[in-house]
């Protein structure tokens, strides 16, 4: 019989470059405000962290520090708003290499990269199969990877370690935003539904 | 055996009144455009159909037709773009019961109002009910009502005919965006992930 692992370790990261826009072209996407707040309150509902936000760009990077303080410093810690929590799990990356090596120092092992897309067909893992593979503590350190803009990268997805499967809707629609993609996936892997 | 229902019927309301505000006060929430875009992508996923957005102001009213029209006439159409088909799950209401009579007119049916919201506790329906219910056809006609600001009024609350389980974390958190909620439950009512 395996070993359940009780704190399987998961970790998020959004990222802004290399992504694909809407000519396939690779492009580096604006961080939103959005995206900060909604995954990093998805992240702590699934007690998920970091949540890496990745951008090459300084003044984006300025951007994620200067939203995260406002909640961080001030006056929401005073009245104990649960965004603080949320926020606090919020770290920034230049690259996806980057959030390897701070994975590594944090836990002493290397990540199972994970990429996600809507368009992934090839070689993917179901989600029932990644949702065992954390559970059973056979992924012991999780990285899901999830892009902006119209996907990841090739380079990115061509090096990870799993691609995972689509979620696929009721008709051929495939245009879910990268927050809804975040939440329903981290539910299947995580959530408490069974 | 029971039949299996080939297409449930199901569709979503977001309210803006009468909602409950930080001090448990009634307040009318302002309609955000990422709430708009965000919620008709995830019901095109989930083929769930109308997406009301309820709100009793003008004002407001006006800003959700301008929303979707800029979307549903013109350039979007031209390209095909797939928010062009979210989109157009859109209807606007004034109130509750506008919908209810709308649903109605359109399938000759009452809906099972189904509210939703993360303090709920008392007399809940688990989402593997619900999902059963629906897939079942047991539910020929559901509306799932989501609310904005700090959750549905006591007044919506009392007349749902189904209060659904609230989407339980890992630890206490508790403060999902209104767009990950929706995301999470619809994808639990009806996702194809069994």
């Amino acid at each position: 019989m395996k070993t359940i692992c009780e704190c399987p370790k998961v970790s998020i990261a959004l990222l802004h470059y290399p992504v694909r826009g809407r000519k396939e072209e690779i492009i580096t996407t604006s961080v939103t405000s959005v995206d900060v707040h909604d995954i990093a309150r998805i992240a702590a509902t699934y007690r998920v962290s970091p949540y890496y936000i990745v951008t090459p760009v300084g003044a984006q990077i300025a951007l994620v520090h200067r939203i995260c303080n406002h909640w961080l410093k001030g006056f929401a810690v005073e009245k104990q708003h649960p965004r603080v929590e949320a926020l606090s799990l919020v770290k920034v990356a230049a690259n996806l290499e980057e959030v390897c090596q701070d994975l590594h120092k944090i836990y002493g092992i290397k990540p199972i990269v994970v990429v996600t897309g809507a368009k992934l067909d090839n070689g993917i893992t179901e989600h029932s199969v990644a949702r065992e593979a954390i559970r059973t503590g056979r992924w012991q350190l999780t990285l899901l990877v999830f892009g902006t803009g119209w996907g990841l990268s090739e380079s990115i997805i061509s090096s990870a370690d799993v691609k995972l499967a689509p979620i696929r809707g009721k008709d051929k629609f495939n245009h879910l935003s990268v927050r809804a993609a975040v939440a329903i996936i981290l539910d299947r892997l995580l959530g408490d539904w069974v």
